[in-house]
């Protein structure tokens, strides 16, 4: 292993030990195996399922048995090289893809690693995540930052990642007219998504009206309430807001051919439809879980400025503070994203 | 106008004035417009919508408000040519497909033509369809049958129709794993076509024992009734039923990324599907209305002994006894396709 | 007909006789047939397909027989409506697509109309095109024009809707990066389309100085000369300039899978191609054939600002000097896209 | 590492020396490694790479500098588990997929795994083949094989490969014309996958009468020769010949839109193509390098009796007699497929 430890020879780490129960922990430092790199975490960013974790202590049938480190959006410096690792330098900033695939499945053979059985994801139960000073990760799923990033910007990738991943299921092409219900972190990346895709009308749905001024002023073209009717014609509708109704009423908002993407999970695990629209038009509807091969088109995008990531920060933490940011977004309307510095 | 009438110079047509009530009537021979062919019918399959529209007076926002005439699924023989009209001779065998698009419209430029707005559709109000002596299509709709196949094989280009615009929406491809649940003369063509298409597993869901015999007689490789517990990892679902719970349970037996064709219509406008499995498993479900561009391929798969439509065909009957066809399949438990031979 | 005709009682056009002999005449009005409209045409873009035939007298199978009115990117206003025709009022401006399909054949069915072999198009013998005063065409082919979008705008369109069809077809997406061969309009465009589907690297290739800085005040992130090594990974290759060595050479700078365009037209019907690398790196190789489904997408990306289309205007004439204008791009190496403004 | 090594105690293998030069030697016996199988071998088909490293000590870039097992198409017997192996038990009869790519690299994230860059694969410099009596590789490697199907035909599940992914690339479909150039093992089982995935006209063109019997024996309808004027509209060209003239004269045969696939790889690495047609016609033309994803749907296939792979074994040789084999296609104009049975 060759390395710069140095000041990081530590590893302090934000361990949730039961619903609402987070403690400031001394860790091991991760040995990185063959072809690993050991990552000194400089951002990490609060998703939604992290919170999901902390207040619930489970997502689905992903149940947290043992104390379990948060943290999936995550960028940093390269510290160390385990055995074989060339693609990175000790030093590089890169932003780290949370979840390595075993790369032989049906899944992963056909394409599709973000259904991978056997993948191993960042702050899933059991595996560790990023609320800490050091992660262990192979080096391709460590990308290399250029300087015009930050690392928060890095860290961001990951919800970024989501977005691209919505816009490419949704085949989101220029000039198109796209519905995105929800404005959360996902639902604001998803819609610049869709405009550096080329979109040239992009309607956003939410009842916060904080979240709805980041969406204009991140490039919407027109905000609107659940409650409005939303009379419309639309190429794609991107449901990020997890509310069954909102994917029924999107749904009749499509043109004939249009595509729905089921983004945002709710706490339901059913939803009406209107299964006469889809047949008459000929919808097509699917969902997105988590997002593969996104990275590279992530980095560019930010790094030529075709998205506006620093306009969803709405808060910064220490390591220290992790259960303030988890707790922000349920406590401050105006809260978008917090992010964690460790 | 060209033509040889000679014995069809008169046009008689099974006429529904209202529910349950069908008259044979003397209606005027019609006209071919320019490039239109006057065709005399000798084979009309009965579909279900038909049925529908006998015990309903309606389907959705198609209501029968004036005499009309059934029938969409015929075959026949040419008589005369309007104006212009060069891509048949006199006497040419012809399947029809009975829907004229615009072919002008966002719908039919996209390729899409089954969703055009401003279709003509045979045996859809206020359109007259083919039950009847004598019909007029423009000459590009009607196709030339080769001497294999007979007419009520062409009549059956129609149905056939349907199942591959299913396949083809679900992608079926070579070694594929099918399950198609409803075996009326839909799903037994789609399934068919599945198998012509590659599929090498085709599990066939019906609660009508004769159906189900139908299916095995024609290559389905499993049969199994809605309460039998279909645990799968099917590529694609071709719901040919219209019951909500046969799609979410089908939906349900899909692999990863595998897709739920919606062909059945059902009563209902809305189902429960299980959003939770079309988002962690990206599902895509969509619906089909009609088809497009499918009836080459119909004749082409026909002619060359893909399928066999005969197994099918479980009556015949005169023009005369066209209310007796549409009561067939409720009144006989082994009815699945009644023809008429005008 | 409803109509305004007043000041456009009259038609004057630019007609071609032989090579090199374009004259000013007067042709009758055109009589709007059913559903076409009668525009008065305010600004025609010069082609090069227009600049060849006035040089050769042919392309390819095409060839002028008969005296014809070139001109086929054209905008105006409509001036009088044919029997049946709702779409647009007298007095609204509109881009016209200069092409329209049988609608019926098999390719208008399959949704590539622009293959459709009865396609009727401007400018191309035997059809007169838009360098003349008025012109008739269906309504469905003249597109509203927002008010934020001049004539000229408008009339660019067409060779917008060229760049959009060569993207699509390249399947452009967010953070790919493009090489295009050839900065004529053609070229110009289709990188400005390029960076609107979401590219973030896209480098331009040609000789002329001038259009390569056109190109950099445009979007380009590289310009090059083709003697430069574009040593490359691109995702995709936009060849516009119809030299089968760029073909090859692009292709040879392509990333596996990657996928190249063949847009420009040269004088060869045949190049030579590097067959090894298009099978070891599964590279897939295609041409476009002018372009279907465009339009709306035009409008809005133009509308939207996403395209600068007054970048590449480089001089105007009336339509007497129509002449001057097809030769402007032969004898002005600053020239890229002259404009006549009958 | 769980073993019934027996019999097979001992492993001879067939080595290329040098050109022209193949040696029965007695080699170590593989450990399996962690996930990985030891394969007793059964049945190894020659493919045309193995004679012609046999034969030119090279292929490109790859070059024989060492002694080298030949041979890629094989299936056998577990008879070892290496550690942490639960997908197949000793005993179980296994078709080997010869390359196991990275599962990590740009190429293997985006589905298209053939592609890798570090893929490990039998039988090409430096790693040995299947012309022994034991392989080792990773279980997700080995397929099992049902009872229906011989050992013979396991191996040929990596030829069919061939043509299942030549058939995916090209998009056939039901009812679609496919012209097959080159009536080689590939090309004759890419013709069966083509009727299998549904096409209803598939024409085959070879010099070789023996093998256009073949080809007739199993499912061509129609056989010519290169000198025959094949006319044609065909919906998708499959070149399984290498001649860069039948590859431009079959891209002439398509119809619009239609795709040309090149599988079959020649000496030169130029060929001249028709790029006027490829535009006119907006024609797809790609290339094949192996395969991905295809063993699952070949096994399928074959079990399903929708292939005829023994028809085309023209003779088999034991282990000793591999150079035999490897001289049997140049010296007999009936060998189709030669096959080794260690």
């Amino acid at each position: 292993m060759r390395c710069s430890l140095g000041p990081v020879s530590r590893n302090r780490a934000a361990v949730l030990h039961a619903v609402g129960d987070v403690r400031i922990e001394e860790r091991r430092v991760p040995e990185p195996g063959p072809r690993e790199v050991l990552v000194e975490v400089a951002a990490v960013g609060v998703c939604g399922s992290d919170v999901h974790y902390y207040e619930h202590g489970r997502i689905g049938d992903h149940v947290v048995r043992a104390p379990l480190v948060l943290g999936h959006e995550s960028a940093g410096r390269v510290v160390a090289l385990g055995d074989g690792a060339t693609k990175h330098g000790v030093g590089d900033r890169v932003a780290l893809e949370p979840g390595v695939p075993c790369g032989r499945c049906r899944e992963c053979r056909a394409g599709r690693y973000n259904l991978c059985p056997d993948v191993v994801f960042f702050g899933t139960p059991p595996v560790d995540g990023a609320f800490a000073n050091l992660v262990a990760i192979h080096e391709d799923f460590a990308f290399a930052l250029p300087d015009s990033l930050s690392d928060e910007e890095g860290a961001l990738m990951e919800p970024l990642s989501v977005g691209i991943w919505a816009c490419r299921k949704a085949g989101v092409g220029a000039g198109d007219r796209v519905l995105v219900t929800g404005a959360g972190p996902i639902g604001l990346l998803a819609m610049q998504c869709a405009l550096a895709c080329g979109a040239t009308e992009v309607t956003v749905s939410d009842l916060n009206p904080h979240r709805l001024e980041v969406a204009r002023r991140t490039g919407a073209t027109a905000t609107v309430t659940p409650e409005d009717d939303v009379a419309g014609d639309f190429d794609a509708l991107l449901e990020c807001s997890g509310h069954p109704a909102a994917v029924a009423a999107g749904i009749r908002a499509l043109r004939p051919a249009g595509t729905a993407v089921l983004v945002g999970m709710g706490p339901e695990e059913e939803g009406t439809l209107p299964l006469s629209v889809i047949q008459s038009r000929e919808i097509w509807v699917t969902g997105t879980f988590r997002y593969a091969d996104t990275y590279p088109a992530a980095i560019a995008l930010a790094a030529s400025g075709r998205v506006d990531l620093k306009a969803i920060v709405s808060a910064r933490f220490g390591l220290d503070e992790a259960e303030a940011a988890l707790r922000a977004s349920r406590e401050d309307p105006a809260s978008v994203k917090p992010m964690v510095l460790p």
